[in-house]
């Protein structure tokens, strides 16, 4: 499909801010996907080689919470029409990781080099869809106020493992007072599919987090006394899971830097 | 309406559970409704003078959370169809407060004598109805463990006034370990009509609660170091304040006698 037709299935004389989006990474923008297309679903990125996908799949399928797949290509094919008119997975987001043996061997603005007919792209959803739901219901989110990266941090829950994949969950935290918690609770229960409802709160302590204040992944950001840390399951847990599996081969986005899908946030409510 | 008819309504040969336990109230039953009729939603009870039932209405619709009103009768009419066939609530309730000038004067197992054609009957909802579908889920509650009685807190949450209605909120409290507090905030959001999603957690300080081994009323239970209390707005509210009012007269149950209705707790979740 051509950026004309996609645009007029948009219905305006422009193009989707999301199209947009993914079209200036094809010209090499680089940076940090947070705040940009608004309302659209942005999406954790894994590519794997088909000898190993039923496995990952299976692993997704294990961990929803913190793999939860909202598109998955065929195999060798760049395309996923359901997220978007004309994405192509080797060029549309900002920056990859290529991982090789467990490490990242290169972070390329495209993976058109790297691509091989065996690979299977699996988009896994987001917390930038339920911290948008978050943000219009008046919500503060203190990593956005602080203009830090959200806290993640490793944990003791074991993913459920399958075939190479294993590890524990990677959780993202944001403080909350204690009626804002419950209200976090209620409005990411909405959306199960960008990570849902939180897999903990208040006792850092017994998912395995020594300091609140020394982040795995991300930044710190200050919790007050009368805060409660609230934990939601992460997408950089695939990262994380791809890293100790040693894969011999595999691709990733870079961290913060997503895939802008044509889907709606609101579009991921279930009730 | 006969028990004859209710019972033929039922669509059994028997009556319905909820009905033989108003029956037994009747009947001189004067015992805890915990656990009496599983399934039927229990009513906390407020009968207020024509008079002041406009604020104390306005009061409830002001403070949904404590005051859930899920039945109300015409001025004089002892009976509200909608909430059980052939109830009286001069006689179909365990055992009944009367308050004269704030202060109980009288705890008879039925009102007859205290009846006036001035007055109008609020039932509201009672955390049994929610404490079913989370014992439903296989979620532990420690008092229905320990066997005691729900330990409830006045707090500093100062309730919205409606004329002479005013004060604060009291609240029930359940302990649970982090995730299942998650999962107690989604069931019991659900429930909006039977008290709905808890008003706090973590923090007693902070609305007010300076020993939690010391309940303003009902009984203490166990908080692990692993827990959360999580806490959720009362059906003794109107009680407080009912009190604090110095209302010339009033009639409320007795804590934990509460009326037995033939509504399903199950039609009470809005999703």
């Amino acid at each position: 499909m051509t950026v004309l037709v996609a645009a007029q299935q948009a219905g305006t004389t422009g193009i989707l801010p999301s199209l947009q989006a993914r079209l200036a990474c094809r010209n090499g923008m680089a940076s940090s996907t947070a705040g940009v297309a608004p309302g659209f679903v942005q999406g954790n990125l894994a590519i794997i080689p088909a000898k190993y996908a039923g496995d990952f799949h299976r692993f997704c399928q294990l961990n929803p919470k913190p793999c939860p797949i909202i598109g998955m290509s065929d195999v060798g094919n760049p395309r996923i029409p359901a997220l978007g008119a004309d994405l192509d997975i080797r060029t549309d987001v900002p920056r990859y990781r290529v991982w090789r043996d467990g490490e990242v061997v290169d972070e390329p603005t495209d993976v058109m080099k790297h691509w091989r007919d065996d690979l299977v792209t699996f988009v896994l959803g987001c917390s930038f869809s339920f911290e948008e739901a978050l943000l219009d219901e008046g919500m503060p989110i203190r990593h956005i106020e602080c203009n830090v990266r959200v806290p993640m941090y490793r944990t003791n829950i074991a993913c459920s493992p399958a075939g190479p994949f294993a590890g524990p969950m990677v959780v993202s935290m944001r403080p909350f007072e204690p009626a804002d918690a419950i209200r976090a609770v209620q409005i990411t229960s909405r959306y199960p599919a960008v990570h849902g409802a939180p897999v903990h709160l208040g006792h850092p302590n017994l998912i395995g987090i020594k300091d609140i204040a020394k982040p795995d992944y991300g930044d710190p950001v200050p919790v007050a006394d009368d805060e409660i840390p609230v934990f939601w399951a992460c997408g950089v847990t695939p990262q994380s899971v791809i890293n100790a599996a040693k894969l011999p081969f595999a691709i990733t986005h870079s961290p913060g830097l997503m895939l802008v899908t044509d889907l709606k946030n609101r579009s991921m409510a279930v009730i």
